[in-house]
């Protein structure tokens, strides 16, 4: 720490030498803003994060950390989001992040935060997590479901799955504010629980046979290269996949049983949509009482939302697109009725990369920090 | 009929005196073929009608009827399509296209195929009609649905209407094959329908409660241009419309009571995607036997489509992509189930333009004038 | 005045009523901020300018402006931007104007805010136009250029032309500062001036043979509906238009020649790429002195930018996409010279909304009303 | 060769036992046509050259060869080309292609096809090469411009490259119908010297200070997964690459200068435009004679392409689109005239793997086995 605090000072009052030569951020603190480290900064969840935390009042980055980019100077890599200091993206010590940080934002693939996170945890460094590590309350579901890390993994850590907490701002605001590690919920979850819960929660709906078909951008596949991403064979179409049994299901499906109290069980359909970010989640559930009609549910859902400014529900008959939520960290929603039928049609659009990801991330952390849930984040489009 | 057959021997014996003359097709007789007008040959419907009959070894375009581009020549309003004899788009008038053809497709804004039909099956003319002016058997049903329409037009040809035959070549192929009109289906429908109507046909799936998630590319809103379907306004966003009561709806239920010999409910979503071309359908229904496998109800639709060309069933976990099928008539279907909701997911992708309008509409004429459904239409895609 | 001064202050102190209900913006003056009349509010310029003044620190939106929209709430046309007070568009009147606004931005077709501004002058509202209509010093010029609206206008108002400013800001930085009339430029001409001028200005190139190659998004067409910008056209294509003689060649070199002190000829020829946002200029000029590489030309390009935060020259061998701009107010530039032909290579992407009209109309609008140029405008581009 | 014989006798009298039995295609001679060879069936190129053939009238493919794909069956890895036999891609072995096909295409990275074609001809195949091995007549050039390849391969094959032919069909005819081995353009030099060569070839432009600023696709960047061709990635974006020195720069070049008599220097650079397909070239050069108009121009290119199927050109005024040509071996050019700087602007769009590519290959086949170019190939495009 003491040398932290003395590179620290140095740096505070020392100019660099060569106004274009590049540093780690280590230690850079802000006075009055938390320090966050941002592990897998090249990737979009830690790209989001960077670029939201650039502006934020109370929060700033103190620690790039990479893997394959360790060592490389940010602006000759991310040209498109050049920073002043032009820090160099560190290796993921935790020593290092122990000492240059107060929360670290963990976005990289599943399997990699659970190992890394005890050892923030004993350095004082408060976690929000991004993949799936901590998602899921028992590990031993999660072992059911991510199978494969599971098996090469061999997890012993329930009692860190089970603190952990789901990282849905609206939902679990002050648990949130408590936590020391967040598990950021999956952009589908995001967008499907959020229109679906306040239904659930009054007993509106019937709890099986709930449908969501949902639609999402290719940014949500991630940075690193995969043929069906690439413009050529994604632009131009749309197609489903992971058809029965994606692991978001049980996802959705924890988080609704907890607001229900009672066993939920859902089908969930992924597609991918010809467009680089945004995910809308169509959600069909049938209606207890056929005498609902969309004015009362769209109520039932204002009432909720009514001061919570990261969610808009819309009037009846407008519908969202999710360029209206583009780069910024609100959910909007609609609610449809079909009297005919006794079917709820619930729509929700976010965008997948902010409040289906780092967006949330922030939202956490800003809980975490004491702040309002919406410091420091977007709120509303540029259009078109 | 004396003039034209005299103008189609002189046309055909004698090389234009200018090779950059424009002309009319009218009579342009290709010994061998039948004769189609395309009406509305400007909009998309009549674009795609005009290019696959481009390559059709038994039916050629005789005459090309328009509204606001009568009296153009053709390659001056399309170059991307120039015609060698750069003909001259007429007025739609029913004389000249009874002399010209045998057959029309009627590619035109609702409510305006009723008024014209009546007048050329006087004349001996068999028409395709793309609209949903004679999709229902019932004027009076028609009537409800098409509200507006039916207000200002006043329609009092219920015969003709029950006398129409609904252009799923699929489903209906000797009915058409001596139809004097044909109703092509609309798109939503066609996909819909066709991974749908086997299980409903074979009593396999509860006949309420059924989910239709559909999602098209905007060249489905048509050629006119609106500000909702300006690349600006549509790209990078995906958004639902029609929520509840799309007319679609009953289109589809009514086919679908038609095969299941009951009352069939159903809900249906629509969705605006950002491609030009595409329509994917993901369909929701509960099977009647949870003891069903996805590879049980791929037989169900192998055993249905094996001999029809135009429809492709894929092998059990191969979900279909819209691009998979652009730019031609092929449905091409995937199915998959649910154990543990007892649900039946049924994904339905087609080429909105094509099986979904015009390429479905050649299928009819080619049983109509006697030849193979799939004659002269491509069935596969180019890739990416 | 007086009226609008206690209106002010009555809205201030007192409470809406309810508060669902909608009202103009009219003299909601906020204390500290100037007063900014946005007209042609619901076209893309106007929701640009009205969605960065959202955010801005010292000017607010006072007034919203409509044609077509006039009498509606805001936030049922406009859902993507919904805004607290859910204000009414109001009908273009300039008395109202004049008493609700200290500056006016006007985003309409050409030909409209010749005959509106100089009543906004005489109510002392200055003028930031996004139109082409004050672009040139000489009406005479402008009567060659715009010969449609030029014969259909019969203007007479040499001295205001010569009056108003070229809102470029990194050039015309002072004289907009004391403008009572800003013609903010074209968007093509934005991205192309910035990096040529430095080269001119300093006698670096020959001032003919210049070839200017652009790429604009399709959001360049605005938002009254075309068809060819209807995603199903603009898609999947990329064409040019306007080649030789468009508009924008002689307002390009209109500046170039102040510039250079000389006279200037350039090719100018654009081209529709299909995306929302975004221009690419590349640019091709020869070198006088073959001796100069990439790195002296880069450094020329430093040196003339190095304090003007809108503008961001790349290191030799990172070339600028619109994607790094896009939703900020930055041009990104970039140059290569290739000794073997001699040429100079420039290029310089913008987004054509932002920096290509309303952010750079902001821009203005800043330095009229004594702020740093960047004040409350994006630099920062989310990735991807 | 008896075993061959025999399988194919046997397959061509034995119906398959199984009708769902994959099988390779050797030996599958159609009678009557000529047997190809596709050689990096599941790239781009091989996949277009694969589509093509399906519909080819003479010609049929008889060897599907692959490296990470061999030994899978087809239709499992490119479901959306199902084949009826469902042919298992084989290992690239050259004994077994010289049994199976008269021709091959050889669609694989810089520096395999040179290492392959020796071989294959010495079993008699005759070989048109897609990629840039035999371009260059001169091995030394080749060296210089494909410095890395050349450094790894140490070739001494300069016989060969001296007799390979460039496979311009337009420009080459003769040469190719007698050629073994045809070197297939690249996709830029063929839009961009289709335009060129005719001004070239007769003299009425300057050979210096061409300047060549061409669009492409992102499917020109291969199937190989690549962050920047990520739909993520390259969506909503337009920029710049190889700007000086691009390795089509010297192809250009070598073309132009052997059709123009004289050493032409020109400037090239390409961009990477949103879209899968589809490649336009933008090209300016000075006019010799200032008063040449542009319908001039346009009859100089008639003149020499009025024989020609594959290109067509545009009347004055009408600008290509590469939308017009998306999915065909259609070239289409247009002129246009500055007659205020003499400059002439020449514009050329073609699909980038069709007539840029795949298709072209396909053009070259057809003269070397007695067809007509256009034999099989589209040649109208499906709009929109």
């Amino acid at each position: 720490m003491v040398i932290i605090d003395t590179c620290t000072i140095s740096r505070g009052l020392t100019p660099p030498m060569d106004s274009r030569m590049s540093s780690t951020l280590t230690g850079m603190a802000i006075p009055g803003k938390s320090r966050v480290a941002v592990i897998g900064a090249t990737g979009y969840g830690g790209l989001q994060t960077l670029r939201l935390l650039q502006n934020h009042p109370g929060l700033s980055v103190s620690f790039l950390g990479g893997d394959r980019s360790a060592g490389q100077e940010w602006n000759s890599i991310c040209p498109f989001l050049s920073l002043a200091d032009n820090p160099v993206v560190e290796a993921v010590e935790v020593d290092r992040i122990g000492e240059a940080a107060d929360f670290a934002v963990l976005s990289l693939p599943n399997g990699l935060a659970c190992q890394l996170t005890p050892k923030l945890l004993e350095r004082g460094v408060r976690v929000v997590d991004l993949s799936a590590d901590f998602r899921y309350r028992s590990l031993e579901q999660w072992s059911q479901v991510y199978v494969q890390e599971a098996q090469s993994l061999n997890r012993n850590d329930a009692a860190l799955c089970s603190s952990a907490v789901y990282g849905l701002p609206e939902w679990r605001g002050p648990d949130i504010a408590e936590a020391t590690i967040v598990a950021a919920p999956g952009c589908f979850p995001t967008a499907s629980l959020l229109p679906l819960l306040p239904f659930l929660k009054q007993g509106l709906i019937e709890t099986d046979g709930i449908i969501i078909d949902a639609k999402t951008g290719t940014s949500g596949g991630g940075r690193v290269p995969k043929q069906g991403m690439l413009l050529a064979e994604a632009s131009e179409s749309i197609a489903p996949y992971g058809v029965v049994g994606h692991r978001h299901t049980s996802e959705i499906e924890q988080m609704a049983q907890e607001v229900a109290g009672q066993s939920v069980q859902l089908q969930f359909t992924p597609h991918l949509v010809p467009m680089v970010r945004g995910l809308l989640s169509t959600v069909y559930a049938r209606l207890r009482d056929p005498g609902l009609t969309a004015e009362d549910c769209t109520t039932v859902l204002q009432a909720i939302y009514r001061h919570h400014p990261c969610v808009e529900v819309l009037p009846v008959g407008s519908y969202p697109a999710t360029k209206w939520v583009r780069h910024t960290n609100k959910a909007m929603l609609s609610v449809q009725v079909d009297t005919r039928t006794g079917q709820l049609v619930l729509m929700s659009a976010i965008d997948n990369l902010i409040k289906g990801q780092a967006g949330q991330g922030v939202q956490c952390l800003n809980l975490m920090a004491g702040f309002a849930p919406e410091t420091g984040l977007p709120l509303q489009a540029f259009y078109p």
